[in-house]
């Protein structure tokens, strides 16, 4: 059971220098310093146990999280664990809705990013007391407990608590099973790690065939700031990899609405499953005329590591503006407001496919996406990774 | 002719205690603290004139924006002030796509909030260099320089650079005339200060009272948080104000899209002009189904005070989402990209009324909206304010 008075709330800057690299370089972040506002939580119970959680940021800025993860602190301190989780949707609410604070949001950018660090630092010190890894404790947790953690409020068009229950009730079906195939065989994976934009095409090259060798099937290019060495190294990944294998590109909002169709049509001759982040992020209305455009050369829409909340996603779904959804664990409001986008993107058949280039995103969000195929989605079909 | 070099950036962070009376209280800020980050800047100039620009904030969390206020400030420090204003797109993009920067919005909540405060102390000090008030900086200002402040990237395929100009050459016309009728009669405003949510009855109707007295006819109702309370207090209003005066409302974000139109469909009796801000100001979508579904009882949907960029307002004018738009002069990125969305606005016939409920933000926004009326919209007909 869950116990403890949190007594303590720490939150450190880390940076790592990746731009001397290139590492995670892309058309609009040409060098990342990949970091995280990184928090500890502490409590009172004698298991001496600490909930840690991040959220992920690019070097400067990151002290500005910093300074809104203490904002949010007096929410946080002095407040039983078990109240806490008891009543998890309420709590999401009071740290979203702070009468003062949710003005320099709402559920947005930097107070939200300290929200999810937040949030992820107790859902860690929760799974950390029940003694499982966080995917068991989702999956093993009854259905009206699940959806007692979400906060619905501008969703309910869309999804109510009683079909977000009917889903995980209709997903009980091949759980045991599901659960044997993750822990037996994992969730499959795709690698960026070949083809930062700031790389050189030796690199690149010699990336591509490394990973090959490790057995990766499916590869994401980063394209977007000149055509021509878009084709260029496109030629170049797909030519390695050969026609079976699959490709994605991702343009992380380098472009205008017409300039998206324009420049992919020119990329379509590469085959790639998925253009990534084509325009701004905030653009439901954009994607859906890229998406309507691209569905005839075959390429789909992929979008979601800066969409800011659940709101934007709900959107994204109804006006069919995305073939794969990209949640992210730590701008969304942590696991709360990710299981919400699980559940929308299940109704609407869409497969999600995490975000997860940067510092502890793979970590957090294996659990998240292990958690939606054993207990959500139920399926790897039509899945990205697939 | 602008010139000298920034110097000096400093911010404060000013608070008042406004929750302690109730003073802009509402449905979902139930005790805001009116509060703002100043920003101040200082050249090596001789002329001593120093740049004053803030951005508005409810109390807790002004320290996150004066922290983000100082992570921008290595993009003003020692730099030309004829070099800003002189490539005024250019900064704008620098401010808003710093490559480490902007995941942390981007051009969204604190860092935006920041980047407006920024700006907004560099406007002031090229109108304070060029001797003028910012409103009239803007009318005598040639379309093609005006349009080198904007920032077209997301919204070409609403808005070109050509376009824009047509706009702001077609609008020359009676431009002297409608100068002067600003600098006679100034431009037409309404009240909220009679019915803060925190008011009570007696309260309420003493304001309503002096405020009639005062000559005003158009007057703003807080609602949302209780039907009940809703219906006894937009009737006290109305009966005050007779049937010929203007009555609006607003819910300030409180209700999902099914609720907002039940909610509104039982105050349609006390005849609004318009329901402000009906659900989340992320919801497009949202926005137009309440739109189509109130346009029958007679009520637009006005929105805008939380809308965090020109991609929201863009899609909010393509989805046929609102009746009223509200501009922000310090949500969206100062003058620059506030020029953006009031073309924009036109170029869809959409009237604009600015939001001006706060710290300095009715000082700001005249300058705006005395600009439109002189040189974009050329008009008070339909506007929310006439």
């Amino acid at each position: 059971m869950v116990h403890g008075r949190v007594s303590r709330l720490s939150v450190h800057d880390v940076r790592f220098p990746t731009s001397l690299g290139g590492h995670g370089s892309d058309a609009m972040h040409t060098d990342p310093d990949y970091s995280a506002a990184y928090v500890v939580l502490e409590t009172d119970a004698e298991d001496g146990l600490k909930g840690y959680g991040i959220t992920f940021t690019l070097g400067r800025g990151t002290e500005v999280v910093v300074c809104a993860v203490n904002a949010l602190a007096p929410h946080v301190l002095n407040k039983d664990l078990g109240d806490i989780v008891g009543d998890f949707r309420g709590f999401y609410r009071q740290l979203t809705s702070d009468g003062q604070l949710r003005w320099i949001g709402p559920e947005k950018g930097v107070v939200h990013l300290a929200t999810a660090a937040v949030l992820n630092a107790v859902w860690d010190l929760w799974a950390k007391q029940e003694g499982k890894p966080l995917w068991k404790l989702l999956v093993d947790m009854d259905p009206r407990t699940l959806v007692s953690c979400i906060d619905f409020r501008y969703i309910t068009d869309v999804l109510t608590e009683e079909e977000a229950c009917e889903i995980l009730q209709q997903s009980q079906v091949g759980k045991k099973e599901r659960e044997e195939q993750m822990l037996a065989h994992g969730y499959p994976a795709y690698t960026t790690s070949c083809a930062w934009l700031g790389y050189p095409d030796a690199t690149l090259k010699q990336l591509c065939s490394e990973a090959l060798k490790d057995g990766w099937t499916r590869f994401k290019v980063k394209v977007g700031a000149d055509l021509q060495d878009d084709i260029r190294r496109c030629r170049l990944v797909r030519n390695m990899i050969g026609p079976e294998k699959t490709l994605m590109m991702d343009a992380n909002q380098r472009w205008d609405v017409p300039e998206a169709v324009e420049w992919m049509t020119k990329l379509a001759e590469f085959k790639p499953l998925w253009i990534e982040e084509p325009t701004s992020p905030d653009d439901i209305l954009g994607h859906a005329a890229i998406s309507k455009a691209l569905a005839p050369l075959g390429i789909g829409v992929a979008t979601g590591e800066q969409c800011h909340n659940r709101v934007i996603f709900k959107q994204l779904l109804q006006a069919k503006a995305l073939k794969f959804l990209q949640i992210d664990s730590c701008r969304l409001g942590s696991v709360n407001e990710n299981l919400s986008v699980l559940l929308m993107a299940k109704k609407f058949e869409i497969p999600v496919c995490p975000h997860a280039g940067g510092v502890g995103l793979c970590e957090l969000v294996q659990h998240l996406i292990i958690f939606d195929f054993i207990s959500v989605s139920a399926s790897l079909q039509d899945s990205p990774s697939n």
